[in-house]
């Protein structure tokens, strides 16, 4: 077996009009895409997919969580194969390249091994992992969650949508059920090519991104308590007022991210205030701090200093907190060895790149619970994502979709 | 002419009554009212007062507003009315004597009168003003305000509610618009009894406020724009938080309302975040501000100054600020002669009062405009209002009745 050859490459016109083709399936109302799991949609991208990955000499497999595995045969019967992949479901108002950069970045790489006669000793999988997005079934990354053991079947397949349909039932319905068993499988290593969603590459100005971390995160609903009363006739020092409280806590939160820089972020992003009248002071101020960081003790500092921090703020103010923790997980620390490959792939290649830690999930936090696991990012412009306006280049993917080549080869062998 | 003597009364039971009388008219649902303006309920409940007031020997005048006028007549035909009363009109959910006390305490006066055989030089007029809550149709004390030719009436004909229908269309239908040209009446005085809707009569144990002033108001909406982003995957120093603008102008308006303790307020009621999602950062804020004093010069200083602290907290951050003025007031001082009656009768009645600034609107504020005027004020459970849990105790009601009473009486002279 040999490394991959400095000149290896991948079709960028071939994944460039890929990406187009997919994105004409559910067409979002501002340039984007709505093709939400299981939707109609969703299997209309779906049975795409599948007719490509046939026609690139794949077998399909397919999982009783509608995940599907497109196989390219290896010349070891014995080896575990390299899986690859992400998503192909989108957000309501989501973007092109969210999920399916990685999924046709994998299809790619069979299709490049096909045009250029080379065989690999282990078997190459390119995945689609079902519902990463959540937005339709909470939670995120579903079926990845299950085939990790993370999430309980029986449990997903309960999962509701607005309109009480199930997640079961929808899979079904789309005829996307498979037979296999979730999780069975084992893997050699798994790869997944993402676009940033972020902005640090495009202003770092770097080509790719090595996943070296994927940031744990912790949300934190806090429910400060005051009194309603009316903003006219209340004397300054008889209110107790929930929307200053929460404006204290927001400027704390700021102050604990910020103790903990660079790589520690925290922010609010859901803030409701009520009754939310004009001449009312709020009397119940709910909002859920969202506070990250790649390392475990950090979030555990953060979470715990919050609490402290807001019931010291709310005491001397009159008002009640109570907190509820609704969303977590833990930091993801990649494979070396995956790690490396990618890193090396970049410098094979000659692409300008840097660590990055992973801010947003990602099924490979998941698969990275199950097999040695790595991440390929690339640019996306300003940083825009679950947004219509997502955009990436050209460029951009075909680097991205080398470097993912270049690693997963690597990792699976060439046989010369 | 005789000030009223020290032993004249209302009679109090009789005046609860007729409030659980009229608190049948539109019920709410948490044993409050629902009788909003110009519904049906509103219909029933000034069908109801009308009998009332015909019942006392009144002559009942109705202007094209629909406010009614229920006159006892005086003795001197050159002699100006001397008007009393507020309205009946509640909030959705509102409480039973929010505008309701002022209106049948007048109707009381007129009762007591004639259960005493006493007349007066001046005649008194019992008003009933429509819409003083502007829940339904905004802006709140909408018909006092035509009357004082703040308002012009073919606007306030065309505000519409949330189902499109028109003030106008609705008094119409209702079956209480009438002839008489609005703001034709000339006044010798106007006496509005009230609940404070605040708490601090039961705070300091008395039994009567004497309103010396309306509070000024100036609602100023503030939007700072952001960019939304991704709570995870963006760094601290990128990111442009609406939210955390927010926060920090949040605690600037409270800092500037302080500097002008003890009368001046400020607080903002209305808070909304977008997207207003748990992972990404808010790119916008929009938020208004509420700030009141009795003095016009404090309003202006604290307008101006949130504008300039705004701008200053967000260039700081990379945030956009835009600011509208979306409702202001200029502040009311009650006339002294007026004041000074309403004082001297809470003396007489041996009743424990104090000087009161009213933090909220009425109806009083505008008539001051073309009439000399002055408010009395119970105490109210808790400060609490514009709530179906809004209570006062039958003692505070017959309290202010009496001082009312007197104010009145005085102020229309007892033809002995």
């Amino acid at each position: 077996m040999a490394a991959p050859a400095q000149n290896m490459r991948i079709d960028g016109g071939r994944l460039w009009n890929s990406l187009m083709e997919m994105a004409k399936i559910g067409p979002g109302i501002a340039g984007g895409n709505n093709r939400q799991t299981l939707t109609d949609a969703d299997g209309e991208g779906r049975a795409l997919f599948r007719t490509w990955c046939e026609a690139a000499g794949c077998t399909m497999g397919l999982d009783s969580m509608g995940n599907m595995f497109a196989r390219r045969e290896g010349t070891d019967p014995d080896a575990l194969p390299v899986y690859v992949g992400s998503h192909l479901d989108t957000q309501p108002t989501g973007g092109k390249f969210d999920g399916v950069l990685g999924v046709l970045g994998g299809l790619e790489i069979v299709r490049s091994l096909n045009d250029l006669g080379i065989r690999t000793r282990h078997p190459i999988v390119v995945t689609n992992w079902t519902n990463e997005e959540g937005t339709r079934f909470a939670p995120a990354m579903l079926a990845s969650g299950v085939f990790a053991g993370v999430h309980d079947q029986g449990w997903a397949y309960a999962r509701k949508d607005a309109e009480g349909k199930s997640f079961g039932d929808e899979l079904e319905r789309i005829g996307w059920r498979g037979d296999e068993e979730v999780g069975a499988r084992r893997m050699h290593a798994f790869f997944e090519l993402h676009i940033e969603q972020g902005p640090i590459l495009e202003a770092e100005g770097k080509q790719i991104g090595v996943v070296t971390h994927g940031q744990g995160l912790s949300w934190t609903q806090v429910t400060i308590t005051g009194k309603d009363a009316h903003t006219g006739s209340t004397p300054m020092p008889m209110r107790r007022d929930a929307g200053l409280g929460m404006a204290r806590v927001l400027e704390k939160v700021n102050e604990i991210a910020l103790s903990h820089a660079p790589h520690a972020v925290g922010a609010a992003g859901h803030i409701d205030v009520y009754p939310n009248s004009r001449n009312v002071i709020p009397g119940k101020a709910v909002f859920t701090v969202d506070f990250r960081s790649p390392d475990l003790k950090v979030i555990e500092d953060m979470e715990a200093r919050l609490r402290t921090e807001a019931q010291a703020i709310c005491d001397a103010m009159g008002l009640e907190v109570a907190f509820e923790k609704v969303g977590g997980f833990d930091p993801v620390e990649f494979d070396a060895g995956c790690v490396a490959a990618v890193r090396k792939a970049a410098e094979r290649l000659g692409l300008s790149h840097m660590n990055l830690i992973s801010g947003a999930g990602h099924d490979a936090c998941w698969i990275n619970r199950v097999a040695p696991t790595a991440m390929v990012m690339c640019p996306c412009v300003d940083g825009l994502s679950h947004n219509e306006a997502e955009e990436i280049s050209p460029d951009w993917a075909e680097a991205g979709a080398n470097v993912l080549f270049h690693a997963v080869v690597e990792t699976a062998g060439i046989v010369e």
